[in-house]
């Protein structure tokens, strides 16, 4: 089969062989929004021609190609969720060239019952079988990152952090984007930065201290981005280990950024456990697994 | 005396008599990212002309108008400072028509060391008489919010926090600005995201809250506004007043963020004493009372 992650920005598909192995993968930056009127079938046969060809006739979609405003909406699976139910709750899309499956997202409510939504990073948590047997918590880091607690072979509950979309309208679109400058990797600014985020205060107030201490000669100004970085990403970890201290942690991303979270979450107190974006693939797999195929086209 | 609180965006000036009665006011919105080539002394001339027609011959100046952007840099002096300290500290400037003295800011640090500034609210806070002489807590709310801790008549610490300019990046540059419409003011939903403010999550959580919930029809968008002010208005608010569970906060600003602020503090526990932007006009006459002025031009 073929399992694609279909995200907003990115497209990664992989080629699946019976026994979940990968025997084959493609990216592109084809992700929804850089796909013209809507022409998502006529993308995804460029992507994947070849491997149609090949004989590959089913095709699974995680992501959101799956929302309003990807190809077709799949209705979001309430949770908690297991594997099987999400299997069962695919949406069929039109396609000449393949049976196309759609995953469902899931809604869910935090702790205070508030509504949480997410698509694709279901398909990522299901990809890691220790978590989906042992249970514990899932860490997708990005522009909005996404912390998942599984139990008892089931999405139970997730929430949701801007992250990295705030870090990005604030050295953007704030004051404190005038005293940051481009600069090398600094570890030792960005740890501090999460350590800042255990100050009293809050994060309104740390924030400031970017400016402040550029200002005051404190900080330089080459730092201040891998600071505010850390103030962000500590307050996010904080958050996702409160009332879960020393717990094990599953970071699933791109290696840049779990690395990132890693060195933020072993100075929170926690442990991390990091994997790379094939997650998807074998979720992808194991979805697919589980669906009601067609025998043949 | 004329006392001017020259601001970023706002220039207000006072014509305050011997016992501290304003005796005549102006505003106008040549604050000084709004004076073109650094003429400050030309558009101080023009605004306040007609008082120096009277007889006024001293000027009193805080604000940004000290700042290395503004007329001249007014050094910062360090906290904690009272008002004879700063009356002490003020710069000279040259200007044809009167004596033009500058209030300097003030710098500090927080309770984790780390700098802190402030240009003009500390004027606001020494105009207020029962703070200065009891000690407590003032609240300045804005673009960048200040908390002041007045102990045995100084200013003794203060914190920044970025709510206002936050609120702004997060409503015209991230995701939430496409399910926030424009409505009428919405205190229910305003003090839904200030009770918010207090679940457990964390502020970059809450925020995406603004989303979910209009999307799931929980929220609607021309309340989503007013949610959002709430949640960041409460996370500034239980940062506080952490630690003072119960204090009375004297909230000094516009009459419609004062009342916003004042509704907030109620919600948290605390208890909210509102005063408008004249506290300027009486920091200034105090501070100029003290001040060493020539005895003739």
């Amino acid at each position: 089969m073929i399992g694609i992650d279909w995200g907003t920005t990115s497209f990664r598909a992989y080629r699946i062989a019976r026994d979940g192995s990968i025997r084959d993968r493609r990216a592109s930056t084809r992700g929804i929004l850089n796909v013209p009127d809507g022409r998502f079938g006529d993308t995804l046969r460029e992507e994947i021609g070849p491997w149609l060809a090949l004989g590959e006739d089913r095709v699974l979609l995680s992501g959101m190609i799956g929302s309003r405003q990807g190809w077709k909406e799949a209705p979001y699976l309430p949770c908690p969720a297991t594997p099987a139910a999400i299997a069962a709750a695919l949406t069929d899309i039109e396609f000449d060239w393949a049976q196309v499956k759609l995953v469902p997202g899931l809604s869910g409510t935090d702790a205070a019952g508030v509504a949480e939504v997410m698509r694709g990073e279901e398909t990522q948590v299901i990809g890691i079988p220790a978590l989906m047997a042992n249970g514990g918590i899932a860490c997708l880091p990005g522009t909005h990152s996404k912390w998942v607690r599984v139990e008892h072979g089931r999405i139970a509950h997730f929430t949701t952090h801007m992250t990295g979309e705030v870090y990005a309208a604030l050295r953007g679109h704030t004051i404190l984007g005038r005293t940051i400058r481009d600069g090398a990797p600094n570890s030792t600014a960005f740890e501090a930065g999460v350590e800042r985020a255990g100050n009293q205060g809050g994060l309104l107030h740390h924030i400031f201290g970017v400016r402040a201490q550029t200002l005051t000669g404190q900080l330089a100004e080459t730092d201040a981005g891998a600071y505010l970085s850390g103030i962000l990403i500590g307050h996010e970890i904080r958050a996702g280990l409160a009332g879960h201290p020393g717990a094990v942690v599953q970071v699933i991303g791109t290696p840049d950024l779990t690395q990132l979270y890693a060195t933020a979450i072993t100075a929170c107190g926690g442990f991390a456990e990091r994997h790379d974006g094939d997650a998807a693939a074998q979720g992808l797999a194991l979805i697919g697994a589980h669906a009601a195929w067609d025998r043949q086209l």
